[in-house]
Parts: C-alpha cells; sequence; structure tokens
C-alpha cells in the first residue's frame, strides 16, 4: 500500500479500516474508494457517527448496557420486569434477544466471558457487580444467556457457583436444534442435547 | 433496531455503516459494537480518516486516479514511461496492477464501465478524455485492462473503435487460467480463451 499509486489519506483509511474485525485489506481498500466515489454527506456523517458514539454514551451503571442515560431506559422502565435480570455477554447479545418481543425483564452485561485461553477471568468480568445486584435484593429469577460453547459454559457455572448461596432462581437458555435446521446436518452435539432437553407433545 | 436496548448514537453509526457495500445489518452492529470496547483512540482516528481523506484529495486531471497533488505522482515520474497507457476501471486496479511490480508505465481511470443496464453510457465515462491525450500526441501503447466480463468488454471494444483512427497500439490484458486454478474448476468460458490464447513452450 505504499505506492505513489495511492495518496496517503486514502492509505491511512485503508490502514484504519484494516483494524476492524472481519475486514482484511481488500475489504479496507473497497470501502475506502467506495467513500471516495459515493456523495461526501455520507464521508461526514460517518466520521461525525463514529466520532460522537463514544462520546455519547457509558454503561449504565445497573445493567452495564451502553447507554446515553444513566441508568439505561430499559433499568428505569416500570413497565419491565425488574425481578428478573438474563445475563449476557455482550450488548449485542441484549439486542438479539429484544428482536424476540417476548423477553420482557432486564439485563446484565458481562462484558465478555471467561476464557483462560485469552486471559479472561471471573475478575475481568462484571460478575461482582452482578452478585451485588442480586444480594441487594428484590431479584426473583436470573436467566442465564451466554453464548451455548465452552467459554459462555464455564461463565454460566461460574455465575452458578457464586450465586449458590443467594435465595434466587437460575435458569439457562435452553439447547437444542436451531429453528428451520435441518436434522441432517445438525452437530452431534446439538443433536445431543436436543435429545436430553426433549419436551413432551 | 429501534429498541430502546439500543442508544441513538449507536444506532445511528449501525445506519451509517449498512449503508457502505457488502455491510449488511449484522455487520454493522459488530463493528459499531467493537468500536465501543476499542480504546477511543481507534474511533478518533476512524472519524478523522473518514473526514479528511475526501477533503485532502481529488482526481488527477491527466489520469483521473486519485491523488493529493495534480498531476499525481505517477504522472509527474519521470522514470515511469508515459507513452504506454493502462486503461483501467476503477483506481482499486491501478493499485492491483502496481502490486504486479512489473508495470511501469502510466494509467487512466475511466470511473467505471459501460453498462446499459445500470444506465452508465460510455460519456459517463472518462473515455473522451483518454481520447484527448492520445491525440495529443506521445503515446505509443494503450493496454486495455477493463475486466474481464460483459461491461469490460463492452467498455474495451467501444474504446477500440474511438481510438481507431489514431496512430497508438492498442493491446489487452490476456485472458487465461489464473494461477494456482485448477483446470477441473475452471468456468468453461475461462478455459476456451485459455486454449484460444494458448503460447509456445
Amino acid at each position: 500500500m505504499s505506492s505513489t499509486a495511492v495518496p496517503p489519506p486514502v492509505t491511512r483509511l485503508i490502514d484504519v479500516l484494516s483494524r476492524l474485525p472481519g475486514v482484511g485489506p481488500k475489504t479496507a481498500s473497497r470501502l475506502t474508494y467506495f467513500l471516495l466515489r459515493a456523495p461526501d454527506e455520507l464521508s461526514i456523517e460517518l466520521s461525525e457517527a463514529v466520532g460522537q458514539m463514544k462520546a455519547l454514551t457509558r454503561l449504565c451503571s445497573v445493567c452495564y448496557n451502553i447507554t446515553v442515560d444513566d441508568p439505561c431506559p430499559v433499568c428505569s422502565d416500570a413497565v419491565r420486569d425488574q425481578k428478573t435480570i438474563a445475563v449476557v455477554e455482550e450488548p449485542l447479545d441484549v439486542l438479539a434477544l429484544e428482536r424476540t418481543n417476548v423477553y420482557r425483564g432486564v439485563y446484565h452485561v458481562l462484558h465478555g466471558a471467561i476464557s483462560y485461553v485469552n486471559g479472561v477471568g471471573p475478575e475481568d468480568l462484571r460478575i461482582r457487580e452482578l452478585v451485588s445486584r442480586v444480594e441487594a435484593g428484590g431479584v426473583n429469577e436470573i436467566i442465564i444467556a451466554t453464548n451455548p460453547g465452552l467459554e459462555g459454559d464455564a461463565t454460566a457455572m461460574h455465575i452458578q457457583r457464586e450465586l449458590a448461596k443467594l435465595p434466587v432462581k437460575l435458569t439457562r437458555l435452553a439447547r437444542g436444534l436451531p429453528v428451520g435446521g435441518d436434522i441432517e446436518y445438525a452437530d452431534s452435539v446439538t443433536l445431543m442435547r436436543a435429545l436430553q432437553g426433549r419436551s413432551d407433545m
């Protein structure tokens, strides 16, 4: 990218974009040249949106989701069931649960999962804060909604131990066949979980 | 994305990112939440890089590639062969040719290809400017390096007609099997071209 055929402001944007996850040098070039050809407004808006997002947001002091106001609209919503807390790894998981339109409880965002390979221990996550929330009382159920994998499972087990002595119901999202999936192509672990978790018809 | 769980500055960035090519709502969310968790410097740098790129660059008045200085470093490079012009569709194609490290001529960027389906005619491209460049004299060879497809071919044929009366050699990039490719998986048109263009060993 150091060719004289590429001016420095273009190289710079390609370099920055390449640091985003899932964006390699080729995608970064493609996006950059797209922006060059697009109307100026798009670049201006993108520049502003990126610049302002961090400045205008923070973490909710109750659930640690990203928010403008603290506490966040979910935590301060009297209509929602404040006694049920879904524990998720990332803010994006909150979005996914909100999209179901069936969950009416609140959240607790851990900001990661326990991963000894990546050097992430329980103390790096918002687990202490979750325990405090439960200790403060008024919580009926904790729905552990960590990802269905090694790290999510390790995190779930750790939380289970931490909350064992507290008077709260602990549940976990069901494992099984994804809706619209095909048994023929299901991996054996998923199929095993689907069998174990089978329900009466 | 209108859920109360997503603050407006976050929704805004997701929306803007979704307007980039190849970036759907899911990728846009992923990139946005990555930026939220990344150090502030990355957001600041991205914001600046996007904002400045368009302000600092323009099109070279000779070859129409993107540049800071006009004429661009390639067009003003006395060491390069200014008598050989590679005609490409996009600035990214210049990059690709530069990466070969064998091409020492200059460029002419058309900024598109003729596509009647998309309403792009010859007058929308920098073809007139190419003809003027050749008419001005001093050009020995035009290497047509448009994409090997319907639109690139239509563009190449149009340029061929436009330059027919001028004393300039016209060549085109070879078609054939991509290096590292597999004959078994080559499409029949490519294989046909590879056969037609076979060379003595």
